[in-house]
């Protein structure tokens, strides 16, 4: 078995288990939306900078263009991350999961802040308990380094 | 404004925009099926182990228990990782995303392969590109550490 996609494809589909699993080939699997879950790191601190999504063609965008582009389900557009704010993610490795629903970037951002907040990382806060067993945030980063 | 859940409540629920991203009171946002995207990462190499989904139940478990919880869409039931495999994830530190939509564990491993794969990392292939324009996969873990 060939491991490329079909002519004029750039991905291939319909893997079988075993193929998808332990082969070669790529083929994303896109959720009902037509979206797949993207975590992005950063590539030398190794910090889980966001998470966002892609859709096919925000996924073959980053590929061809070694910048990081999204779907954003809330403007339901393209997105170049940074093209407004700066915030380029140049990206050194892109890795797919198991079963190939998940994507993983790792990236240099171009200038800090990767969150809209203002944080280098939108994982900012962590969780923690209460005695009376409710959870409550509290700041991991403490000063905005963007605006 | 108190940072705690109203009473008999766990986590809150329903802030606005300002409150979620500044404030420090936990409102995980669940998603139409009643789920929040988690990714897993090691608490001490960094390595992104894994990525999976949870309901307000296993978030719940997993904090009051410090072991990682899942909720399997697959078998549609609450999953604690690593309870038939061995494969039990402490959790050092939960974190989430700016808008609280999303979970960030940082986990210690009981034993290697957090894939059932048998991958260290589901995120065992990185994506490459072909001359022609399409893209295949490429072994970064080439041994298997679990069965």
């Amino acid at each position: 078995m060939s491991n490329r996609p079909p002519p004029g494809q750039m991905f291939a589909t319909n893997l079988d288990k075993e193929v998808l699993e332990e082969g070669e080939i790529f083929a994303p699997s896109f959720d009902e939306n037509g979206l797949i879950p993207t975590i992005t790191m950063h590539a030398e601190t190794f910090e889980v900078l966001m998470f966002a999504w892609m859709n096919e063609d925000s996924l073959a965008k980053t590929l061809k263009s070694g910048e990081a582009w999204y779907w954003s389900r809330s403007r339901n557009e393209l997105w170049h991350k940074g093209a407004t704010s700066g915030q380029i993610q140049k990206v050194t490795e892109i890795r797919t999961d198991c079963d190939q629903d998940v994507v993983l970037l790792k990236v240099i951002p171009q200038s800090p802040g990767a969150c809209h907040v203002g944080y280098n990382s939108c994982f900012y806060r962590s969780i923690q308990m209460n005695d009376d067993g409710t959870a409550r945030l509290m700041f991991e980063e403490t000063e905005k380094v963007a605006k």
